[in-house]
């Protein structure tokens, strides 16, 4: 009866990153202690900046709580155009920006605009779990070219290509290009990008970049935003203030339109029409938000207070999950994963879903599968935790890949 | 090149509500002062009330800021599942709960989880808007069986039979519902509830029933939920803050799946799946409505304190409008919409759509034609404004009115 009655899209979707939570709640409902590093919520480890926090409260007492417009506040918008002209030399107008709840709406705004039944998209893998699930929602179909981890995880050219002169039917419609990267936590080279960029307008595909973890970069990495090599390509930018502003809870996203070519004009009118089904985004997160985009300064207070410790986190689990020889793991140099390579070959154990199963059940230490991010045979880490839970946890781990050595 | 790189779904979003925002934005950047009764959104007339406004402020200084788990916070929930048993003694558990961003992402994810393309649904018109949105956005087709104006806006049992007799194809996924009505400010009597879930019945279409506005009602107009009347009938009941909170900007709806059948089951798993891909709703005003729900008392001093109002608005609306001779509008008995016919025998205009923009132009008030609800040669009209708004407001429909007079 169900598979008839739910839509084809409805019957069949997957959130590996929760799908543990029932026997994680089970389990901590009978008084386990649970080691969870399978969120990407810097919520969760961090506060919300003190002058976010205020602009939030102060908007409440303002009465800010009626609907604003669908596109979303102005001044939001104007801020959001002036942080891409002041970080990397990228003008638009505000009218080219959309305030969205979050890049989750943007991904589902962006796959009702351009995708029918039948569509295909390229999406790099690894690849953030919700990209599939909303093409899927959409009823497109993914083509997925690989990163290449020998190469830190960047953009494979020959592998892109081959990907793309295999695939039958219908050209692709978009590229979904994410940088820095979730689950690898690398950043693309600019010559990746160019790679990518190329290959979208031979193809004729439409480009979108998100860089919600833009500023969330290790020590010396460097980030280079599409919107600067794609000039007079159609593209858009997605972003918002989930990561760099540790603001995960407050649901507000940018979409961003930065060229005016025809395509990109479409997109942005489909977009409007959805933003207005929905009335308004949350109205004092983005009073809250404007604040965290105009204030500058205390941003980057906030960040130098912050950006070391995370690539502390990040280089330590990196060192501890290599020298367990159970894994091997490319060195993350932004956003706050870790994503390593289970060498099976040592273990009894039959997939990475298995392995994060007992693991779970056996050590009380939530993750994520790589096959959740389109890659099988590896873990992801979220390395927000302190260095102490880090370490516990991945000593937790290697003790169960020695339970299960073979 | 547009068309086809545009889905289908994506082409042609309407949102007759707010069609007019370009022209009125123009006119007010040339100084123009525009009377706006246009947009439903209570929190531009009414602050938050207080207890709200605190609880979220507290939730902010105690850092409930990061996401919150997918299916809603538990408590919330629960104070969800205690109001419908105070009010209406309905019961059903928590964990049949899903909190939304606003009754409009329950209702994309509610055509998402049913609707394939070519699948049809019943909306009794006149509807809000973005019902027949959502549906499109999922490639459906609506059938729009009449409400019974000479009957005060009722379900009307002959023309609902009469419509699913003629409808052609596929059995409808579901019904929706609607009471109290926007745009007609009507709730439905307990026999046409019942003569609607019949019909659900007999043509095994799931019930869907929007019940935003319950405790808005006047003097002395009684509601009943779907939900006390289809026991043991697959239905979802929507509710939120939006309305009965004037909370519109929280973004804070409901989907409560009162019963166990296995259609809700598997409806309410899609919900889930769909909750999951956008990790969260805003975290704070979760929170906030938590107090908003909890504290009924506060709530209901609250509603005493501003419903006799809206209901002096009203009828002073449903007054004066029928007065001007122009239109004949039904009596409203709740929420704060007044749906009025324009005599058009009587005007040298063509259709509602040419009304609502020369009466902005020329009068500079802004309200929705009524073929955005699906019935056209209406006009509706938001009752929120004050007496003397209200009041001018009208006077210039019906100057608006003697100006095209034949």
């Amino acid at each position: 009866m169900e598979a008839s009655f739910i839509s084809e899209a409805g019957s069949n979707i997957e959130n590996p990153i929760l799908e543990q939570g029932r026997i994680a709640r089970e389990m901590e409902s009978q008084g386990s202690r649970l080691i969870k590093i399978n969120i990407g919520d810097p919520g969760m480890y961090f506060q919300l900046p003190k002058n976010i926090a205020w602009a939030y409260k102060k908007a409440i007492d303002e009465g800010h709580t009626s609907y604003l417009e669908e596109q979303g506040l102005k001044d939001l918008r104007d801020a959001v155009s002036t942080r891409y002209e002041d970080l990397y030399g990228i003008s638009f107008s505000l009218d080219n920006v959309v305030v969205t709840q979050g890049v989750s709406e943007a991904l589902s705004f962006m796959n009702q605009a351009m995708i029918d039944k039948g569509d295909s998209a390229v999406i790099f893998k690894p690849f953030f779990t919700e990209y599939l699930t909303y093409l899927k929602l959409s009823n497109g179909m993914g083509i997925f070219p690989s990163l290449d981890e020998r190469n830190g995880w960047d953009i494979d050219p020959d592998g892109l290509e081959m990907a793309l002169k295999y695939h039958k039917g219908k050209k692709p419609k978009y590229m979904l290009i994410t940088n820095p990267n979730n689950p690898t936590g690398t950043a693309l080279s600019e010559k990746g990008i160019r790679a990518a960029i190329e290959a979208a307008k031979d193809n004729d595909m439409y480009i979108v970049s998100d860089e919600v973890y833009d500023e969330m970069l290790h020590d010396n990495a460097t980030f280079t935003s599409v919107g600067k090599l794609a000039k007079g390509i159609p593209h858009m930018l997605l972003n918002g203030a989930s990561k760099n502003y540790m603001a995960t809870g407050l649901r507000i996203g940018f979409a961003i339109f930065p060229e005016e070519d025809r395509k990109s004009a479409s997109i942005k009118k489909a977009f409007l029409g959805m933003a207005g089904a929905r009335l308004s985004a949350n109205t004092p997160s983005q009073y809250a938000m404007l604040e965290g985009l105009r204030n500058r300064e205390k941003h980057q207070q906030f960040l130098a207070g912050k950006l070391p410790q995370i690539s502390r986190q990040s280089e330590l689990a990196y060192k501890l999950i290599n020298e367990t020889g159970f894994f091997n793991a490319v060195k993350p140099d932004s956003a706050f994963y870790l994503f390593a390579r289970i060498n099976f070959d040592m273990l009894g154990i039959k997939d990475d879903k298995e392995f994060v199963e007992l693991l779970l059940r056996e050590q009380n230490v939530q993750l994520t599968r790589g096959s959740g991010f389109g890659m099988p045979g590896f873990i992801r880490i979220v390395t927000l935790p302190s260095e102490a839970v880090l370490t516990d946890a991945i000593n937790r781990i290697k003790r169960f890949c020695e339970a299960h050595q073979r």
